[in-house]
């Protein structure tokens, strides 16, 4: 079969994935998050491109409207903070009435903490972590036993990033990315605006590669980096020659 | 005039404020935000609550659509991020498209970058930065110059921490916040499951403090930060003498 397009091209539909962070100590300031950066590294990697990401109050209805509104325009959402066992831990009770399912005691998780705690110390305070709205699959949690849970394509996980970071492990295999993005990067003296007409041009040759400028100081001194991202390890190649190619023509130097 | 209702109740609104960070350097884990964290205390401290953060990437329908959802919904809305000379520099442009204004070349920006660089440096490129929505009021750059601007309620301000900061600064005193949030922690080394049960009875009786419970693995041991939000100083420090209290009762200790 002939065809007027080269047979290299594969359109496919981008798969896409938000976080959502609960938690008034995000937004007061006092605690910094370290859960989107990490997400956001590992979707890359995965071929799952994080479009969208909120932070939010533990507020019940806040986060009922959050999960509904998110769910619905990205395949993945990935929320974290919210399910200890105190009484701003209000997450997994929130989203089971987002998803209008009952909020149930899953034996599965009773049996991880009953196995995980020492004889006579799982609590009722402890089993609130039991609690997930119905239907949903646990989220495993080799740190400190409470699980998380998925339901549908929700999953709901821990707000520490050790106990966050091993739960998004263990949920990895259940997410079917698309081609892995590619990123590499080019640091440079020169500044921002010394670079951004001839930089204009080089984005218009490479629309296939998304490139970013970021701007630093560093020991008193402004400079560039400049970050190539694309799936095609051969594009990136290219595209970083003519960027060197660029700097040296523009009378900057590649810095470290 | 008599009244059933003590006089030292006042009914005052919350002011409220949203944070979008726009850029996929956050998105894709490249770079840390900070910038909600700062802002996040400052309001506080200004009496702002920030009770919305949304990060998202560069593409102008979505900060378009980002833009105009946020400041319907919060009195005040700080952007940071993609002001800059470069291609991917798209948020003003973008932010005149919201609010259906044209993008202006800024007589006062261009005097101002004309200010900053040595004659003849004044490229096209950075000549970009004075472009700003009309009927914009500038925000200083006392790093750098190149200004951010307010339209309305909508604050547009740089993604460089020490920029954003402060800009942040420059605009404090346009900014009518109510009464400072006051915050106090205390940590112990008791576990969460171990206190939520009389935490949650504290909590009931202090409804006007937020009472955030938040885990932490420090030398290898877990203990919890209890931290304590709340306009009234005297309140908060009755609530410490009663959480100290608990902490004692329940065989803890208190931590530094």
């Amino acid at each position: 079969m002939s065809s007027n397009f080269p047979v290299d091209i594969i359109v496919s539909k981008n798969v896409t994935a938000c976080v959502i962070v609960i938690g008034n100590e995000i937004l007061s300031g006092r605690t910094q998050d370290l859960n989107v950066a990490y997400i956001g590294k590992r979707c890359d990697e995965i071929g799952i491109r994080l479009m969208h990401t909120r932070i939010i109050p533990d507020l019940e209805e806040t986060i009922i409207t959050t999960v509904n509104e998110c769910r619905m325009l990205f395949d993945y959402v990935f929320t974290s903070g919210g399910i200890g066992p105190t009484h701003d831990d209000i997450t997994s009770a929130s989203i089971a009435r987002a998803f209008n399912k009952e909020l149930i005691r899953s034996a599965e998780a009773v049996a991880l903490l009953d196995n995980y705690y020492e004889a006579g110390k799982l609590t009722e305070a402890r089993l609130k972590m039991a609690d997930v709205p119905q239907d949903s699959i646990l989220i495993d949690n080799p740190v400190s036993a409470a699980p998380g849970f998925q339901l549908e394509n929700v999953f709901v996980m821990a707000g520490v990033p050790v106990i966050m970071q091993a739960m998004f492990e263990a949920i990895v295999e259940r997410l079917s990315g698309g081609e892995a993005m590619l990123m590499t990067s080019i640091a440079t003296n020169l500044g921002e605006s010394a670079l951004a007409s001839e930089l204009s041009k080089i984005q218009d040759a490479f629309s296939d590669v998304s490139i970013g400028s970021y701007p630093f100081f560093k020991q008193g001194k402004l400079g560039v980096n400049l970050v190539m991202r694309c799936t095609d390890e051969s594009r990136l190649a290219l595209l970083q020659k003519d960027i060197k190619l660029m700097i040296e023509k523009l009378g900057g130097e590649v810095i470290d």
